[in-house]
């Protein structure tokens, strides 16, 4: 199972340390950019008119580990019960507000919170009638909300 | 970028054709496992109390193609428009209801529509404050609304 970047990621966040802990955090968010090689552009015919995307991306190698302490814990936690960037598979995913395309395979988005050149891997419709739980409850995050 | 299967997914479709449009098309949703291997195991620490989980599974080797004609549609799309499993890095993912754990890495969980042993590679917590986009819009699947 081998995967193959399609693209990067451009965000204001140079460092991990500038990263915010999510996405939606910064208010504005920060117009981000998804930038799509030009051999996979013809993937992104008729993606115009989703208002929003989901985007997987590559967080880079991490240690081998299955539990972690989140940064603001006193606990640890399995990484599964977690968003951290800390997994076996180490793939990022956000739901992004997309604002449409700055020019050829140029994605606006807004609510990434991953470091700028990060691989990106796919690109998703969000659909509302199968990704939207807003009732969803939140575990152990619901004390923790950020 | 290099993947490892984490587990795999138990669902009653044996094949591609006996696959649902989406996982939520059956009602009542048939009940499948997440399957999860016991070195893995402690990464589900406090998974329990969320009530919907990602899970992001790997869709098998596909076509090399960027552009697909959905079975239900009379056009060409490029595969980012689409939840196809035609996708350059062919990963899947379903936001899934979470009914607790049937034992040792057993996850309940419905709304799958993928093949019955399809490699797990992550689970993920359900943020409705991250994830949630009730009122997204839906592009040129608005009118093919499943």
């Amino acid at each position: 199972m081998i995967l193959q970047a399609i693209g990067h990621l451009e965000t204001p966040f140079a460092t991990i340390a500038d990263c915010p802990r999510n996405g939606r955090r910064l208010d504005p968010a920060p117009e981000c950019l998804a930038v799509v090689e030009p051999r996979f552009q013809p993937g992104l015919a008729w993606i115009e008119g989703f208002s929003h995307l989901i985007l997987l991306y590559w967080l880079g190698p991490q240690p081998e580990q299955v539990t972690i302490r989140p940064p603001f814990d006193d606990r640890e936690r399995g990484v599964f019960a977690t968003r951290s960037p800390v997994r076996p598979n180490p793939i990022g995913l956000s739901v992004v507000a997309f604002a449409g395309l700055d020019g050829p395979g140029r994605l606006l988005v807004r609510y990434l919170d991953c470091r700028n050149r990060t691989p990106l891997l796919d690109i998703k419709p969000y659909l509302p009638t199968t990704d939207a739980e807003p009732g969803a409850s939140m575990g152990w995050l619901a004390a923790k909300r950020a």
